[in-house]
């Protein structure tokens, strides 16, 4: 069943008398259409029990009338900046029992506004706040889910229809174009991260952007990317290797396989995500290869490419149904070759469902020019 | 002459000692980058007289040794937090006569950063600090100048070469993709931002999306794009018509293009933002349109695609040789129809040069589909 909008309100309201607040001004972006189903910027919303308002501005007023039907409203007007129109809207606030604690996104809102916030908006006492609505968000509904689901097929058909294009002479940043331009046709927004298409030594550099080298007679050759779907993302990373398979690689790339699958299978309801690493991780220690596996195993992914939980040693997350997580263990050989495969997961109420299905055997992942 | 960024840092810490402060830490990844030519993220640049430090992580590494050769680089391990090695950095700044008054860029950095480097580094003084590092860039050097210009020059051929294509099954979002796919063939990254294209009616929405619907027998089209090369932005707005033209319309588009003329001719050196946002104001008002035009005049771009100096009724900002700005006034009427005509424009040591160069003209802008 699909959560409606109002019932993540019910959750958040729910969980700010649990904090004991008595309102949370919402200023993250994500977050503000997570709750409204706003898709704008420059815009907060104000939740409190009695009540949840938009403060926006003129631009974007008939934009709220078709996304927001029925959502209260303050728009400002030109001349009047945001933080003002804030002010004003905290402080004529009505409060059960003349409450007066605000809850403030404080990882996302700038100093700046903290201060001017805090000149005006006397006799409102502002507390620092953290991951709140991220918290909800990590719990996905079945509408959400499907909408993942049709992201990662959609990059999956993606990528299956620019392989058999590729030629010695196609130029990284050239694969990374024919992906979105892929995604796009099949209806996605476009890429929900700028792809890493990594060939040979490159995909030794986590963070590598394409490059206008030409894939060549690279040994290796590395795809990360995702599509982007009425907001939500998927992700995922398959490592193809021309042959001759050099030993060293397809041993790396077996360890690098069997982490993934043992991680996988250790998904579950209850499970710590620290533990789902630490799976990950023991089996590339057995293969020797644990100091090449250079960051955690994976993230939520939703509204955003990387959300909580994180996935990793010092993650102090448990899954939960609902989740909806990245799988992807890597090993990383300077001036030589990276491996990663990635692949998205929703954790269930009895255990866990691999949302992606391309093949990632050794075989499976020959690269044919 | 190319400014070389040891002159950007030195400029830099002229200003800090204008200002009294000992060290800025530059958190913005635009500023890292205007400074140090760094393009990672998830990194801070401390700068003080005495020296400058780039605080990364081991991801880094490579990438900084070669965008960044000689500069002093604190790589923190994993298991260490970005605050922690600031806080860390900061502590050990050698300041000339035990100074210890570090600016904080407040606009970006977030209340909850600001609470941990305030716990952590007692005994400095931290103060938020607004648009240094952007007052710099707002005079932009030569070799910026040339990449802009260049980002105009594609932005251009991209849309000369899509308009001939164009037919009435095309959407809105097909040639927003069109487009796009042009500038990187072109050599760009891609777009600046997300272009509008906006067919009839859609034009009079500010901030619409581009639409799976089809530009059909639409009377207008909006579109509204750049390109963004190395990273630096172009903005360009083109209004374009059917034929047989509207009264209406055409009265409004020479209002428009009149306005941005004269604006343009306005712009120099030592001239107010505010009043070259008053000469367009003015000619629309003679021709009755003043209310329909609904934001102000245009902002500086660069490796922002909106940046300072703003160029609206409201702005403080004095014009200066160097900066590069957009005019766009637009006017816009529910359910009818927007115009809006933009071009970017250089200002010289004794006026004004105008960056782009597609025709304007209401002849010119006739659609043919």
């Amino acid at each position: 069943m699909t959560t409606p909008r109002p019932y993540r309100l019910l959750c958040l309201t729910q969980r700010l008398e649990e904090l004991d607040l008595d309102a949370l001004l919402v200023t993250d972006e994500i977050n503000v259409r997570y709750l409204s189903g706003f898709t704008g910027d420059s815009s907060y919303l104000l939740v409190a029990p009695s009540g949840v308002t938009m403060l926006s501005d003129g631009r974007y007023e008939a934009q709220l009338a078709t996304q927001c039907p029925g959502l209260e409203c303050r728009i400002r007007p030109p001349s009047q900046p945001l933080h003002d129109l804030t002010c004003d809207a905290l402080c004529s606030l009505q409060l059960p029992g003349g409450g007066r604690k605000v809850g403030l996104e404080a990882d996302q809102l700038s100093l700046s506004m903290y201060r001017l916030l805090e000149q005006r908006c006397r006799g409102i006492e502002l507390v620092p706040t953290s991951g709140i609505v991220e918290r909800l968000r990590m719990i996905k509904d079945e509408a959400e889910i499907e909408t993942i689901r049709a992201a990662v097929r959609i990059a999956e058909r993606a990528y299956l229809s620019v392989l058999p294009l590729l030629t010695p002479d196609w130029t990284e940043r050239q694969l990374a174009h024919q992906l979105e331009a892929n995604m796009r046709n099949l209806g996605a927004e476009g890429c929900s991260f700028a792809p890493i298409v990594a060939a040979g030594a490159a995909g030794a550099l986590p963070h590598y952007q394409p490059s206008e080298s030409a894939i060549g007679d690279s040994p290796t050759l590395l795809i990360d990317w995702g599509a982007k779907l009425n907001g939500y993302a998927s992700d995922l990373t398959r490592t193809l290797h021309r042959s001759p398979v050099q030993p060293s690689f397809a041993h790396a790339y077996q360890a690098v396989l069997e982490a993934q699958l043992a991680a996988i299978e250790t998904i579950g309801p209850g499970v710590a995500a620290s533990e789902v690493d630490r799976v990950a991780r023991q089996v590339l220690k057995r293969a020797g290869l644990d100091q090449a596996f250079k960051h955690g195993l994976g993230h939520g992914v939703g509204l955003r490419i990387h959300e909580s939980p994180r996935m990793s040693s010092i993650s102090e997350e448990t899954l939960a149904s609902g989740m909806v997580i990245t799988v992807e263990p890597g090993v990383y050989f300077d001036g030589q070759f990276g491996i990663r495969i990635e692949d998205d997961v929703l954790v269930t109420d009895t255990g866990r469902q691999v949302l992606s299905s391309l093949p990632k055997g050794l075989d499976d992942c020959r690269l044919i020019l």
